[in-house]
């Protein structure tokens, strides 16, 4: 039995105390994923951005608002985990003011200055422990396997799951699961469902029947 | 009975494929507002952004996504409905460029140009024929009150619902009912069914009632 630690759904990053940033993820990949995990016998931690969907009651839900939020909770909940999975899509833009009263229309455009987020895999690939393992996930609209792959190295993940816009808020997905080397492991279109099974067998053999536990690792 | 157009929910407006500006409106309101009126006996006609609630079956919904298509199908809509209800929150900015492919991360801040977006409400306002009635929402953070008399007048509004930023995604609502003579009609403190059912019973009372159908006015 392994903790896994999975990210899910969108941030949001607000302007004002009415608008923000966002995108359409819906949580669905992260609650298949879960699902799986908890089917494989795993215990799972969510930590999950503004979604509408239901989350296995299994899972204990984090709920989040922004990025910063996330990367907080995901920090603090990672040491006692045996690996995360970031199905989560972040918002990786935030406005460098925020407006404490909504920003009123004055017929002119509104130059918005907007900083990056920091990033919640990258961050967790570097703090990870030798008995830890990460696995992110790449949405790409052009060069996904090149990109995939950059990521990949940069986060510091042991696997990343590339994918493409059409995966948001659908119910299926066409993913490459792609490692370390580069290679694709697998390929796998279906539903989000499947897709996470799926991906939960690759990762089970891949990471977490592999990885010696730290108080196995320290009798050795 | 009256036929009545409802907007509800939020709009998006996309910067790429992926990210796009946002609020979270839920919905809620506009979904007890129609069923307000269903029990009244009226036909109801919802042009809904994207939102996770339930409308009531017997309104026809017309699902959009950007203010553009909100207002773009509620104009054509109004014409054969003898008042609306603009209780949705359209995003009142867009990017000025949408980028066909997803921004990539360059480690540098990024320049957003933000033009304001059409007025769905001001816009019926300004069409709206004799017999027509447009009842505005203004959401503000400060100043409310005399905002929301403002936005009446500069909409064409025969009354206005004013609430604050608590409102938004929220079970309860706090609003002020302004007429156009900037008078308080009411202030109701309530969950959002019972605060749809006030308004309703007040536009029933001060709109759909004083209002002489087209076909009877031809007749005097």
């Amino acid at each position: 039995m392994a903790k896994i630690l999975i990210t899910s759904g969108p941030t949001r990053q607000y302007l004002d105390p009415v608008r923000y940033l966002s995108n359409a993820s819906s949580g669905r990949m992260g609650a298949a994923l879960a699902q799986a995990a908890i089917d494989q016998g795993h215990q799972v931690i969510l930590v999950s951005g503004p979604v509408s969907i239901e989350y296995p009651s299994q899972a204990t839900v984090i709920p989040v608002v922004s990025t910063d939020d996330m990367l907080r909770e995901s920090s603090r909940w990672f040491p006692q985990c045996d690996g995360m999975i970031g199905a989560a899509a972040p918002c990786d833009y935030m406005p460098k003011f925020i407006e404490a009263e909504k920003i009123a229309k004055t017929g002119q455009p509104l130059q918005l200055q907007l900083i990056e987020t920091p990033d919640v895999v990258a961050t967790l690939g570097q703090a990870k422990q030798p008995h830890q393992w990460v696995v992110g996930f790449a949405l790409e609209s052009e060069d996904r396997h090149f990109r995939a792959i950059v990521k990949l190295e940069k986060k510091h993940c042991d696997l990343i799951v590339s994918n493409g816009p059409a995966a948001i808020d659908a119910e299926r997905n066409e993913v490459e699961l792609i490692d370390p080397s580069g290679a694709i492991v697998t390929k796998i279109t279906d539903t989000k469902e499947a897709v996470a099974q799926h991906l939960m067998a690759e990762i089970q053999r891949r990471l977490i029947d592999q990885t010696v536990p730290p108080h196995r690792a320290s009798n050795l």
